[in-house]
C-alpha cells in the first residue's frame, strides 16, 4: 500500500474505533480544536468574517492542522461551519464573532422554500473540497483521520427559522408543530443539502464525518422522533454508500440517545451530563461513543482535569470491549480553555489506553 | 374552621397533590407566571428595577396575585426572586432588565466570605414577609395556594462566582472541584441563607415552597451529588419541622432526577424534555412530579398547545394513582407567550382532570 493511498488513509485509529475494531490506544480529538484558544489561530486567523476563512482553502487547511500540531489529537476537523451550504447558495446568513450564525431574513413561510435551491458541491464550494484534499495529503499515512461534518437539518433550521442563536427555540418548535407539511419540505431541502456536502467532503478525503445536531437537546423525545429523526436517518442513509464511519452528536440529548442511535450512524457523541457507561447502554453495544469531558473543566487547574479525564477514560471503557470509545469534549473547547491542559489531556488519554 | 385559619389554608389541590393526596382536579399554576407576558404586569410594574418592585410589599402581593385572576390557576407564587436575600444582606446584586442577576464584584475567595453575613429576615427582608402575608390573607379560603420560593445554593453560587447569567459555568465549576473546602463553606452560608428566607415566608403564611436549583442540569451526576446534594438537603431539613410541602426544580436534569429525589423535596419539578411517566419511574413513588409543557409551545396556535398539554396530562395521570401530578410548564413563561393560550391550558387541565 502507498502511504498515501485510501486503505492507508482509513487504518487509523479514530476509524477503527468508531468501527469498534481493535485500536492502538483509544483516539481523542476536540470539537472546535481549530479555535480563538490557540495563539496561532488567532495571529492566522486575525479579525476576519469566519466565512471569508472558510472561502481560502489554504488558510482553511492551516487552520485544521494547528491543533494536530499543538495537542497531537489524532484527528483533524475541517475548519468549516454548518451554515457555508446556505451562505454557499446565497440565503443570506453571516457568523457574527463571539455570537453565532445570524440570518438576515430568516425562513417564514412556503414562500422561503424557493431561496433554498440544491447545494452542487463543485460549482459552490469548491474551496472546502480543495480544504479537504489539501489536509489529507498532509496528514497521509501519519495515522491522524480528517473527519468531515455539516449540520443536520434540524440545527440548520433552527437558525434558518429563529435568524440566529436561540436559548427557546420558539419558532422553529411552532413551526414544526403548526405546519408539519411545510417543515418537512425543509427538512427535506436541508438534508439534502448536507447529503451533498458531505458527499463532496468524503470524495475529497474526508475519512469519517460528524453530523452536528448540536441543538436536538431542545426538543422532548416525542418531538424528536416525529419531527427530526426521520430526516436525520435521511442524511446517514445518503452517504451510506461511500462506506466511511458517522457520528451524530448533540448537547443535551440524554433523553434522545436512544432514538438517536436508531439514525445509522456509527457513533454518538454524547455531552457531559451522560456518564459514557450510561449512554453506551442506551445507545446500545453496535455503537461507539465519543465524549465527554466538560470543555467548562478546561480553566481549572490539572488535577481537576486529570481526576475528570479519568473517569471518562474509566466509564468509556466499562464495557470491556477495549475499543468503541473515541475521547473527545462534552461540546467544542471554549476560547477561554488552558491549551497546556488540553495538551496535557492528549498524553494521558494516549498513555493510559496504550494496547499491550 | 374559620375561612382564613391555617387549616382550611392548606387544604387546597396544591397542597394535596404535594402530598400525593386525592384532589378535586389536578392543580396548575405557571412558573413566571406573574411576568411581562401579562399588561396588567407590565402596566403595574413600569420600567422599575425588579428589586425596588419587590421592596414595595403591596405592589409585590398585587403582582403575585394578578396571574390568579387572569389565568384561575390553583397557585399564586410570590412575586420575588432569588436574589433578594443576597441584595438584602448587601452581596452587591441587581437584576438587570432583558439580562438576570448581576453581581459588581463577584465571589473569587475565602476573603469574600466575609461578604455573606447570616440573613436576618425580620430586619433584612420584612417586606418580602409582609408581602406574604397581604397575598394570604387575599387568598383565604379561595383554594388558591400561595407558594413560597428561595433558590436553591448552587444556583445562587452561580451568580456569586460568574457574576451573572452563564451558559457554561466555567467558574462556579472550577471552583467547587479546585477548592472544594472554600466550596462547602460558601454553600454552606447560601443555604442558611434559604433556609432563614424559606422560614419567614412559611411563617407569614406560605402554604408550599418551591427550590429553585434552576441550573443544576448543567451538572454531570456526579458532581451534583458530590458538591450540591448535600446542601440541598440541608436546606430541605431546615425547614422540614415547618410541615409545608416542597418542591424541587431544575432544568434539564434528566441525569439528576434520581438524585434530586433523595434531597427530601416532596415533588420534583421536570422540564420537557423528560416525560412525566418517565420522570415518575425515576423518582419514585413517594414522589409527585411538577411539569411540564414546554414554554416554547405557548407561542403556537391552540391545538398545538392542546395536543400536547393533553400528552403531558396523561404522561402525568400514567401511574393511575389520580394524584401526585401538578401541572405546570418545565420552565418559566416566556414574555412573548400568548396569554389566551396559558388561560385555555388551565382551562383545560381542569376540565380533564375534574374527578367524578
Amino acid at each position: 500500500m502507498s502511504p498515501e493511498g485510501p486503505a492507508d488513509l482509513a487504518d487509523t485509529d479514530l476509524v477503527r474505533a468508531c468501527r469498534r475494531q481493535p485500536v492502538r490506544r483509544t483516539p481523542v480529538w476536540f470539537m472546535r480544536q481549530a479555535g480563538r484558544a490557540l495563539p496561532e489561530y488567532r495571529a492566522a486567523r486575525g479579525t476576519g468574517s469566519i466565512l471569508s476563512a472558510i472561502d481560502d482553502a489554504a488558510l482553511a487547511a492551516e487552520l485544521t492542522l494547528q491543533p494536530v500540531r499543538r495537542y497531537g489529537v489524532d484527528a483533524a476537523i475541517l475548519f468549516c461551519d454548518i451554515v457555508v451550504p446556505l451562505h454557499a447558495i446565497g440565503f443570506g446568513v453571516d457568523v457574527e464573532p463571539g455570537k453565532g450564525p445570524v440570518v438576515a431574513h430568516p425562513f417564514r413561510s412556503a414562500a422561503d422554500l424557493s431561496r433554498l435551491r440544491p447545494l452542487e458541491p463543485a460549482l459552490d464550494t469548491p474551496h472546502v473540497s480543495d480544504a479537504v484534499r489539501l489536509v489529507a495529503r498532509e496528514l497521509g499515512g501519519s495515522g491522524v483521520a480528517l473527519i468531515g461534518f455539516a449540520g443536520a437539518p434540524f440545527t440548520v433550521a433552527s437558525y434558518l427559522i429563529e435568524g440566529g442563536p436561540s436559548r427557546t427555540f420558539t419558532k422553529v418548535k411552532s413551526l414544526m408543530h403548526s405546519d408539519p407539511a411545510l417543515w418537512g419540505q425543509l427538512m427535506e431541502r436541508l438534508a439534502a443539502m448536507s447529503v451533498a456536502f458531505l458527499r463532496a467532503q468524503i470524495e475529497a478525503g474526508a475519512q469519517a464525518v460528524q453530523l452536528f445536531d448540536s441543538w436536538a437537546g431542545s426538543l422532548s423525545p416525542s418531538e424528536y422522533q416525529r419531527f427530526v429523526l426521520p430526516t436525520t436517518r435521511a442524511v446517514l442513509e445518503g452517504i451510506a454508500d461511500l462506506g466511511v464511519p458517522t457520528i451524530l452528536f448533540g448537547v443535551g440529548t440524554g433523553e434522545l440517545l436512544g432514538l438517536m442511535a436508531t439514525a445509522g450512524a456509527d457513533v454518538i457523541g454524547v455531552d457531559w451530563r451522560v456518564p459514557l457507561d450510561v449512554a453506551r447502554t442506551r445507545v446500545g453495544a453496535d455503537h461507539a461513543v465519543q465524549g465527554n469531558l466538560d470543555p467548562a473543566l478546561c480553566v481549572a487547574p490539572w488535577p481537576v482535569v486529570e481526576a475528570a479525564a479519568r473517569q471518562v477514560l474509566a466509564e468509556g471503557a466499562a464495557d470491556g470491549s477495549g475499543t468503541g470509545h473515541i475521547f473527545n469534549l462534552g461540546h467544542g473547547v471554549l476560547p477561554e480553555a488552558d491549551i497546556g491542559i488540553l495538551s496535557a489531556v492528549v498524553d494521558l488519554v494516549h498513555a493510559e489506553s496504550q494496547r499491550a
